[in-house]
């Protein structure tokens, strides 16, 4: 029996981690469900987006199945108060530097996509993002030029240790798929790209069957836009992998459907699942979110944390069915609610 | 009569430059061209890739015309060395902390992007990008650990004066278009975009007739995607612009196509004009490279540094001709060679 934090956050979280839960409860697979505040929600009730019982909690749960984070009305707190402080620290604090964004195109959904169906058809890929470090957790800070202007740093930064382990993450991802990996970088530019070059290439001495390429950023940038389609899977930091792997998912379409895991191993011990949307305060509350996403992030929880495959690929299986008989929630052109869309997930399971 | 600082550079730089070239001497206007080596060529011949002849030259001329850096062969050089730190040197060198990067579809190209043609169609947008500072010109370098550990670092760093200079670029573009800017950061993670956020802010206040938005970098590399035609102009930092110009050059499918500015000022005194492709050593030297991306930069050069509007539009009236009629480099799905796509545009003028 395993313990599964369930912390649902701000916005649409709620409601989408609830049709998540409810998916794998009818799996009647004897897991423990325990709720805790994050985010908005936690600085409200409790003065902190991610206060220390919740991190107790994250600490002594197998796995945390995680909703969203983020709330306009706390736009003008401090950064250190702001909800998503909350994902960043618990990123950091359980130490998941790996974030693992698969971008999959669903049948039946080529029409969601801005590509042309034959471009978007093709795309089936992985991102693999480093998640503690880099310039989001490099020294930062604001102060005054010595003319007295003010301005505002933050330290980009990588030891060999922290892009090692991320690069085998990639290798391993690629070794089970098409043996094809792209490291994104900006050599060209950074000490920091430079480092991570070399490292990479060090650690491909490991994987001679896998093909790695490295690409500047602003060429992959280019080539998700010109030919998604030939990426397997893509490794790279923090900040660039922020701006790729969200690109990516548009690509596909439907942000609503697109899962994500934060692992802090390759076979992770505990990890944190989360769908790739934000809290989309505009439709929170009004039953339009699409579930999938999160109904995703349960399965990866599954296969990641609880090392049953089985289940993760019945609930992915059964999401592709409910799509397949034409359930569909608004942001696919329906208008199924949320709990619609979960009772056709739970009637195709 | 004005002096143009021609820096041809690498690969398919010479023979597009040689294009644009002639179509300046076509106008017929008494302006004054220089040549001068840059980036791999520069280095293969006098051992710097940004030589003191050519920096000197740079600052003589009263525009420059550049093709384009980089060659394969150099991989190895340190990072100081290399082709790429010549574009770098020229833009500190010359305080070119500006740069346009119009991303506009050509009618009769819909085809060549990876877009549905509606959704492609819809493109008109200017980037500008700051140039001069972030994390391209911080503090950088590699050392090791306290642990021993090899590691590299970048300083991301702006001050207040940097990012309001580039705001005023981008509030002025906005009002002289469709009055919509969009700035781009990453404001819940990073010190210095909030600092960036701050600033814009303020030189908002001289501008109530431009509607403003802030987005987060992540959210517009998925909404170039999505719906692409909603930006007007985006104002951004050296980094993010980087990517997202890029990013937004390939929604329109053909960066064969698209110039770009780099400015000192507002209203340039000089300037450096260069197309936003590389210089794609694969299709070197074999009269495939498309001129276009250098003719129309050359129409940036006569309108921004020389304050000749009337032949820029010329120009560019003779490019969207010569498309109309038919002609089409390979990267457009055709067949002209880059002398024949110049004769055509040379016919049109
Ligand atoms: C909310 C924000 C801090 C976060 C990030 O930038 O990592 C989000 O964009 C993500 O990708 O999970
Ligand atoms: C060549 C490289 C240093 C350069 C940059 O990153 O600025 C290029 O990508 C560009 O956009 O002009």
């Amino acid at each position: 029996m395993a313990l599964i934090a369930i912390l649902a956050g701000d916005g649409i979280g709620p409601e989408v981690t609830h049709e998540a839960r409810r998916v794998l409860e009818a799996l009647g697979l004897d897991h423990q469900f325990e709720p805790g505040l994050v985010g908005g929600a936690a600085y409200r009730a409790l003065g902190h987006p991610l206060p220390p019982q919740t991190l107790e909690l994250a600490h002594r749960a197998d796995a945390i199945l995680f909703g969203a984070v983020g709330d306009p009305e706390m736009d003008g707190l401090e950064r250190t108060l702001r909800p998503e402080q909350a994902i960043l620290g618990l990123r950091k604090a359980l130490g998941l530097f790996a974030n693992l964004r698969p971008a999959t195109m669903f049948p039946g959904l080529e029409d969601a996509s801005a590509l042309r169906p034959e471009v978007a058809r093709s795309i089936d890929m992985v991102i693999v993002r480093e998640l503690t470090g880099d310039v989001y957790f490099g020294d930062k800070g604001r102060g005054h030029t010595k003319m007295g202007l003010r301005e505002g740093h933050d330290m980009m930064r990588y030891d060999e240790a922290e892009v090692a382990r991320i690069a085998r993450v990639g290798f391993e991802m690629a070794k089970r798929r098409k043996k094809i990996l792209t490291s994104v970088d900006k050599a060209n530019v950074l000490e920091t790209s430079q480092l991570w070059r070399e490292i990479v290439n060090e650690v491909a001495l490991d994987y001679p069957e896998v093909k790695l390429t490295h690409m500047y950023v602003d060429n992959a940038a280019m080539q998700l836009v010109r030919n998604p389609g030939a990426f397997d899977v893509v490794v790279t930091g923090n900040l660039f992998g922020d701006i790729l792997s969200d690109q990516a998912s548009m690509c596909v379409g439907s942000i609503g459907m697109l899962p994500s895991a934060s692992l802090n191993e390759w076979t992770g011990t505990c990890g944190l699942y989360e769908p790739i949307h934000g809290s989309a305060p505009d439709i929170a509350g009004q039953g339009k979110a699409n579930p999938c996403a999160a109904i995703l992030s349960a399965a990866m929880l599954l296969r990641h944390s609880l090392s049953d495959e089985a289940s993760a690929q019945r609930i992915e299986a059964a999401v592709i069915a409910a799509i397949g008989a034409g359930a569909r929630t608004p942001d696919l052109g329906g208008t199924h609610s949320t709990s619609a869309m979960g009772d056709a997930v739970l009637a195709a399971l």
